[in-house]
């Protein structure tokens, strides 16, 4: 009786290991989760206390579709303030997370059977909102050969008769990389001469962890194109997960379908999320926000030496999001058995590759460092004992 | 560049309407509202304290994807509590309001060109979501010889080959009209019987004002027909429109898709109104409701019988909601023109008919009584004067 793009649409894998790991917990024993894409830091008390006096001021009613435009207003000079660039308050569109985001652009650009490429592994959820609108996903294997950086001759060998453009993250989702800016003016304007849509993912913005924050040699994607797609969210740098909040920033000329779409789609967003977002770019939420990714830049060396240090292979070294993307093939098993076996026999929870895609799939599994440093070690030890059980160490 | 869907989407004219409302305003004049499809009364002050609570209590994280735990079992209490109903936790689903819900169902339920049945007049953005995933939406008119109510004959005559269900507003947007329970179970049967899915929008449940709560015969169509899909909100009996909440009830066998769709295009509904919701079907919280109701009740017989001591023709009397649909005809102007007249020249705003389909749109404008008395008088006096310098009166 359903639709058929519900044969396309997978359950993520990780919610069955997340109910075994709520078993596990509810039978007493202590589980180690390293499956979680959500900071662990609970929203900075001042956003908090501003939500409070949001609601003590009666911020109660639908906004405009858009947002408010005290907070596009405030988005924009974020753009001129970090990165220097210069971004219309009408070209910023608040959302209902960065999924209100990709629902509204997949809706926005996408006829049946157009062609988004994505790269594989990437955010799953994204071919669920080309799907919704019978769009095709098309994914590109990105190597670790690669960086798992998308290529120039992998968007070309990939582009087709129907491809509408490109759907990139960076920092991406799974394994924490970061397009350098050479590669994404090389991108950027190959999708541009093609006339597609250049759509970058923006929503670990600010977790990077390079030489200073500016290691990929850019804040935004804007600053190297200033005409592409950007989407962002209020969930993990800033923390705002559950109040579901995002922004994006289109073309001038697409903000009337953009418009005409949020209006129906979703009359507005939240509003007692974006007067507490205002309160997100303040000096003392910034510095809460600016010590939580030192905790993370740390916490990512803790986690990947450890597992390195246990033979297990990180082949790229992610500088951004909160992600190790980790080759376990080394252990005999493919992911998806290792992952099970992990949190079965050891208690430890991660998320297995074929959550993210096709390709290599297998051999991966992701580690989430929204965890605290005890936690780390007692995974990391336990990985130990269990390769050491396997007969791996 | 945008995808053809747009083209079926036109903006709400009543935005225009309202931005020229604002740079009256903005001018000094007073305006009087009746174009706002959205309670004036802010939140009630317990679900507001519950929210504040909410936050205090470090609420800030995803939630379950199909909304948590409490809340669906208070719904479903709900349920039980009002209309004897049982309808099991499971099957309620959280949404970011019924917007959201909408989504999912058009999603789950529709492949491309398949056919969905809308009554005409209806609440605008059901055929937006019917759009995004390529359906199509039917309007099939609803006359108000019949009460504005969609009859059998309707139904059987609209029905075709590519037709998957329909999809139902009761009390409607923008009638007022509350489907009779021999009417429900009568379509019901006819859509089931034909393998159809039966969506009924029950957002405005809880705002009918006939004898007792109870005139229609019954407090939800689950009483009727236990496995049609329901949607709701907690916008409008709940005065929550700015938190973005709503809920759905669907039958067991689509709760897999269901939630595959709510992971992938929501991850969660705000953890923060959902909190804040658990408050509203408190005594206190209730009680604030149903006073509400009861000004609603007031005003709609105030302004309803001012407009018609004017002479102007309320074909049908609404039971529910907080609109009335009103027959402008004998002013020899098409609606919107009527519109614009009244507010550029009089300062009055209500909502032109072509905003809610095309059947005799050109006759129709719609008031919500979502305005206070004074305002209300005001209005009407307006109008009246309107009515003579036209030479109408």
């Amino acid at each position: 009786m359903t639709a058929h793009r519900l044969d396309q649409i997978a359950p993520f894998r990780v919610m069955l290991l997340m109910e075994r790991a709520k078993r596990l917990e509810a039978d007493g024993l202590r589980v180690v989760h390293f499956e979680v894409g959500e900071p662990d830091f609970e929203t900075a008390a001042p956003i908090v206390a501003a939500g409070q006096r949001a609601l003590g001021a009666g911020h109660t009613k639908y906004t405009q579709a858009m947002g408010i435009p005290a907070l596009r207003e405030r988005i924009s000079a974020f753009y001129a303030e970090t990165a220097g660039v210069t971004v219309a308050p009408d070209r910023v569109v608040v959302t209902a997370g960065a999924s209100g985001a990709l629902l509204l652009l997949a809706a926005l650009l996408l006829d049946p059977d157009d062609e988004i490429l994505l790269p594989d592994p990437g955010y799953p959820c994204n071919e669920a909102f080309v799907g919704v609108v019978n769009g095709v996903a098309h994914r590109v294997p990105v190597l670790a050969a690669n960086g798992f950086q998308l290529t120039a001759a992998d968007l070309l060998d990939a582009w087709g008769e129907r491809t509408r453009g490109l759907l990139l993250g960076s920092p991406a989702n799974p394994t924490g990389v970061v397009t350098p800016r050479s590669t994404l003016a090389e991108l950027t304007a190959l999708v541009q001469e093609r006339r597609g849509v250049f759509l970058l993912d923006e929503i670990y913005q600010g977790l990077t962890y390079g030489e200073g924050e500016g290691a990929p040699g850019y804040r935004t994607g804007l600053e190297v194109a200033p005409d592409i797609f950007v989407l962002n969210s209020f969930s993990k740098y800033f923390g705002m997960t559950g109040w579901r909040l995002g922004w994006m920033v289109v073309p001038q000329e697409c903000l009337d379908g953009v418009s005409r779409l949020a209006q129906n789609l979703f009359i507005s967003p939240s509003s007692i999320a974006q007067h507490a977002a205002l309160a997100a770019f303040d000096q003392d939420a910034m510095a809460i926000h600016e010590a939580r990714r030192l905790r993370f830049a740390q916490r990512r060396d803790r986690l990947a030496s450890g597992l390195r240090n246990l033979g297990l292979h990180i082949p790229v070294d992610p500088q951004g999001a909160f992600y190790l993307y980790v080759d376990v093939s080394k252990t005999g098993m493919d992911s998806e058995t290792f992952c099970w076996r992990l949190i079965d026999e050891y208690q430890v929870a991660v998320t297995p590759g074929n959550d993210f895609g096709d390709h290599l799939a297998e051999r991966y599994v992701r580690f989430a460092y929204t965890t605290g440093d005890e936690d780390i070690d007692l995974g990391i030890e336990r990985i130990g004992r269990a390769l050491t059980d396997w007969g791996m160490a």
